[in-house]
């Protein structure tokens, strides 16, 4: 099978890649035990630890995002596959004994395989008596209606509930008042997806999905899974936003007068120039609608490979809000300088 | 035609990303005159400031790389051509009265648009009595053989540059010193590129070259020109980067105990996790010859468009170099923090 990807043996890709990463931050990152990513500088003792399992594969999320203001422990899944129990429970013991057996945080997306090895890894560290809490991160409007919220899909718009997490946990908040913060953020972030090319599995070499040349798909998930709705006929970019944003506000109730986060998310082979003109547009919806845009992101933060596409998030920014996403972190792909 | 991107009006495309991207960066860039790009917040008055005139559609270069401690003006042009000498004088009009007055720096990539533009611009600022002059970078080994150096194309490791020359501006350098430092830098600044799959020019539709499915070509250049060789076939991330690494290295004499710069920039749809295998073999390679990365940079900074490829830049870098390299910088899509 020909695949025009730089690949070496598949079997070891995860493992390899997430290899790379901290060799190339190693002023920053750490791998220890089974493949597990920490801080060369941990927090200080007494502060909460932010645990995150999960799957490769999207990267710079979800495993490039540890960091000063961010993630504590990183445990690195294969390619789109959470990371099993057992590791996800030894990075929760690492954050534990690190901290001075302070309470630790969990942060799931929500996905299954994510949601059922977190589930069994923070049962495990109680077991240990460890304190542990998760939280589960979902966004995704495409995939379960308003009122249902909690089944919605973890997407792009995770990177807020990371940020408002990161920044409360820096601060040495107590485990409980990030915990609430961060349920709180994700209640408010609504996102929608749109795809217009597959990406290939760089382990099968198989294309994730399918779609005709003139058309494109609303409401994707981040491994390509379609969207409710089936394709539609592709548009310009300025339609596609006013599809994608009339959605997300509806969804997210938003009113004259908000204040609200944004990130256009590249899905991977998007360039930076199309989300240049899907955001000129999303502004100039927010500013007829009297909603006032706070310290945009635009860029790759969670990729499916080299999907072309891209989502929107919003959420609703009250001064708590937009205080903890704009206060410091440095990570290797998510910087904030005041 | 059909091409799956997200694009409105092929005309104003280059004004409306740019405008996109100012709009989304608010708080750090402001739009002037003739679609001029400063920042927010210059420099003091008195200190250089620094002037690029180039193309547009490499995103997040070569316009997304203004601000603290690197360009202060950035003329963007059409997708793939430089700005005109025109707009060019006016940038240097804007950094000479920005500056108070302070003798200004042009940098200039060395492709025949931008070496023609850039210095009729110059000439047009002196013969108005501004105090100006150029640098010109220059780091595509493909390009012409060591020795003529200065023929070869400006690439990726402009970014060395850049950053190099930001931070002694920011230090309030005169002119001639970062001109002369910056000089330095790109004499030792060595760029091969590798491209898979080509692109799609977002305005004509058209692939910028051909590739078999089965081949990948050594040495193009950032618009896609085919590499001196011709293509060869697919090979794993490590045997490519084996044979990138060492013509880089033999083009720049490393030898033992030497640090060096590194950029792995990827060319548009090649994933961070596909650059994070090339960097660990990268760093297999230096570890072997017994010279030092020093805060390497991976990702996506000079694209062509949806190209798939990389480059991997290498700079021998002195004490000045590194201390420079690691300044702080705050622009959209590079930021240091120290």
């Amino acid at each position: 099978m020909i695949m025009k990807k730089f690949l070496n043996d598949p079997e070891t890709l995860a493992r390899d890649e997430n290899e790379g990463l901290v060799l190339a931050h190693s002023d920053m990152l750490e791998l220890v035990g089974d493949g597990i990513i920490i801080r060369k500088k941990p927090k200080e003792k007494g502060k909460v630890q932010i645990v995150f399992g999960q799957g490769s594969g999207h990267e710079p999320g979800l495993n490039g995002l540890i960091g000063y203001g961010m993630h504590d422990v990183e445990v690195p899944g294969g390619i789109f596959a959470c990371a099993g129990a057992d590791r996800i429970y030894e990075g929760i013991k690492i954050a534990w004994d690190m901290s001075g057996n302070t309470p630790v945080l969990v942060l799931i997306a929500n996905h299954e395989g994510d949601v059922i090895n977190n589930g069994i890894a923070v049962d495990m560290a109680r077991d240990e008596g460890i304190d542990v809490e998760s939280v589960l991160l979902y966004d995704d409007i495409a995939s379960a209606p308003k009122g249902e919220d909690e089944k919605r899909r973890g997407m792009g718009g995770m990177v807020f509930g990371f940020k408002i997490a990161g920044a409360l946990a820096e601060e040495g908040k107590s485990r409980d008042d990030v915990a609430e913060m961060t349920r709180k953020t994700t209640a408010l972030t609504k996102t929608l997806a749109v795809a217009m090319k597959p990406c290939t599995h760089p382990q099968t070499g198989q294309p994730l999905f399918e779609l005709a040349d003139d058309e494109l798909v609303i409401g994707p998930g981040v491994h390509g899974e379609a969207g409710p709705e089936g394709p539609m006929k592709l548009a310009t970019a300025d339609e596609v936003m006013d599809i994608v944003a009339e959605r997300v506000l509806a969804d997210g109730d938003f009113k004259k007068g908000d204040d609200t986060l944004v990130l256009i998310n590249g899905c991977g082979s998007t360039t930076l120039m199309e989300m240049f003109l899907l955001y000129r547009r999303l502004h100039q919806i927010l500013e007829k609608k009297g909603i006032k845009p706070f310290k945009p992101l635009v860029g790759n933060y969670i990729t499916t490979q080299e999907m072309a596409g891209f989502s929107l998030t919003l959420c609703k920014a009250d001064d708590e809000i937009k205080r903890l996403w704009a206060a410091p972190a440095n990570t290797p792909y998510l910087k904030v300088m005041t």
